[in-house]
């Protein structure tokens, strides 16, 4: 893994996670939640799944993060990712989106800008189709998979950043996370991650719970990201399949520390 | 593995999954999300997860298979089921239903048949009990588990075939294919298959993603359980209980080939 | 491994389940689903996953036990947990509810509340915080992990026991199981448990399994609490993090028996 942060803000990031264990909220889809809260935990943050608009006030008051995945979408959810997002942006909470599918349908596209256009979020985390389609309505996701290169929004990216003030994370073969000005890079992680479901929620997740834990949610993305890289390429190392790379990537996540990195 | 179609089929129905990567919709249970989403992605196809009436016609548009599994049921979800079953219908995509628990409560009975009335199905998948119940609705299953023999169901699935134009599958310890006149099997997998959760939900994902790639739905639905079977009894051979088959199933699926079977 | 029931009610416990394979119905969250459902066919049960308003009647005649889980709430299914554990106590089928989160927010320790007046549960299991908050609506719980001790609630267990008349289980360190005059434990476990998400549940879970072939509720929750220690320390044994941690755990629950503890 290679990554333009220092190897000092990566281990400090780390070392904030696993110290405050911040509680983030996560309002994310169904084929992800088991996965997102395992590797939460894996982490060393404590993960809260909750989606009922009645209680999101409460919830969020007690949240460090909340992470927003419009991964299996309606009209009741998308309720409580609104009340989520207003009472975490009213506080000040960081708040991560993830627009997944945006490009596959015109209304997941409407929703995750409706959604980035109410909360102001923190950052902005997608793969390469999803970030290109937030800027050009025009592009077209094949589901949920990118058919774009991250290299390729990179100028969708930073014009997202710009007009969002969002920290914008493009995942791919090589991660791209701007603020529209600065860039930073991850590069690493392995090919079979793209075969286990929910792996880009999962980065998401991570996100959230370093945005909790660091002020400066540049740093704090590219270092999630670079946990995800990391784990993900020391787990294919020894992966067999799609199968047990899932349950190895979870393994090494949780041996991660600010001194094996 | 013993299949009554050639090694010819079954490889190039492989293969065509491997080289397609044909975009399976799923609207489909919370229990077998991932598993499904994991089988899809391990056997070469993309997975999509989506039930949002409102984005049931656009997804469904680009997607090369639909399938819908009732395994958790509720009136929102059936009003997204119509809406991609009736789009999908209309376009000639391939939709595979999975009747799961009918028989375990009359609602599920009723909404079963009401979606193959509407959508018109290439396949039907279920186990014995399910596939009994939806032509004789007195036949009552336990639960989501079969109370009977794939065997005892097969004249049932002869009649729900003609009277449906429906492919008809039956799993159980003998696979039945059948599209009411002529009747393929599939002999193998092993008995911890059925101490995995989600194992019959993600054959008929499977199934999706091969009905997608192959136009013979007879063949692909055979082609489909004979990879189960043939992943299941790999894994089982070195399983060393329930958590690592579900691993182990996964590893086997993403590392068939037309090659190696 | 130590409890303070007998070798032999503990053996008669996993016997009976083996042997009758009770259908436990679960109104669970999103999150635990898959693992629930995984660690009920581990130890011989057959789960079914149901949550809509319209076949709770008919699914709950056909159970052994209900299981009610608030972990990820909303309007619609606090609706299925109204009808399903209404129907279960009229037809006395036992009642296993799990509030997760409660003192998390006061719309979860007001349903856990009022499912509890509503159905009169056997058995109510959480960790220290939920049941300190349903005793005493002051506590405050961090999300769905507990920031109390098992033995700090053993006097709310014990109140909650008396008021309610169910069986209170508190998971932690130690596990308490009351009736509010007889206090079984269990020791044992191990700490890397608490990094595997839906580990609570699936004890409710479980505990569900055990009322369903055991009369005695007590014996039944405790025999139940020690299954999920003992397979969780044989786990833990070799697992190499949290991921290798989850499946480990389904492989010892399957390949317990009553022979073998």
């Amino acid at each position: 893994m290679k990554t333009t942060i220092s190897k000092e803000e990566l281990q400090g990031s780390i070392a904030a996670v696993r110290s405050l264990s911040p509680l983030v909220h996560n309002i994310t889809n169904y084929v992800a939640m088991n996965n997102s809260a395992n590797a939460l935990l894996a982490i060393g943050a404590s993960p809260v799944m909750a989606h009922w608009r009645d209680e999101m006030e409460e919830m969020t008051s007690i949240a460090g993060a909340l992470v927003i995945n419009i991964g299996t979408l309606d009209e009741q959810w998308i309720e409580g990712m609104k009340a989520a997002g207003q009472a975490a942006s009213r506080r000040g909470t960081p708040i991560v989106i993830d627009p997944v599918g945006a490009g596959a349908t015109s209304q997941r596209t409407a929703t995750a800008l409706e959604l980035i256009a109410l909360t102001h979020p923190t950052i902005i985390r997608g793969n390469g189709s999803e970030i290109m389609a937030l800027v050009n309505a025009d592009i077209k996701s094949k589901g949920v998979d990118s058919s774009a290169s991250s290299h390729d929004a990179l100028s969708a990216a930073e014009s997202l950043a710009k007009s969002t003030g969002a920290v914008v994370v493009i995942s791919g073969e090589v991660d791209y996370i701007t603020d529209g000005t600065t860039t930073h890079t991850v590069e690493g992680g392995n090919p079979i991650m793209t075969a286990v479901t929910g792996m880009g929620c999962t980065a998401t997740a991570i996100v959230g719970a370093f945005a909790a834990a660091n002020k400066n949610p540049l740093v704090a993305a590219t270092a999630a990201m670079a946990v995800m890289s990391l784990a993900g390429e020391r787990a294919a190392a020894y992966a067999k399949g799609s199968g047990s790379m899932q349950v190895a990537f979870l393994d090494e996540l949780y041996n991660l520390t600010p001194e094996n990195i």
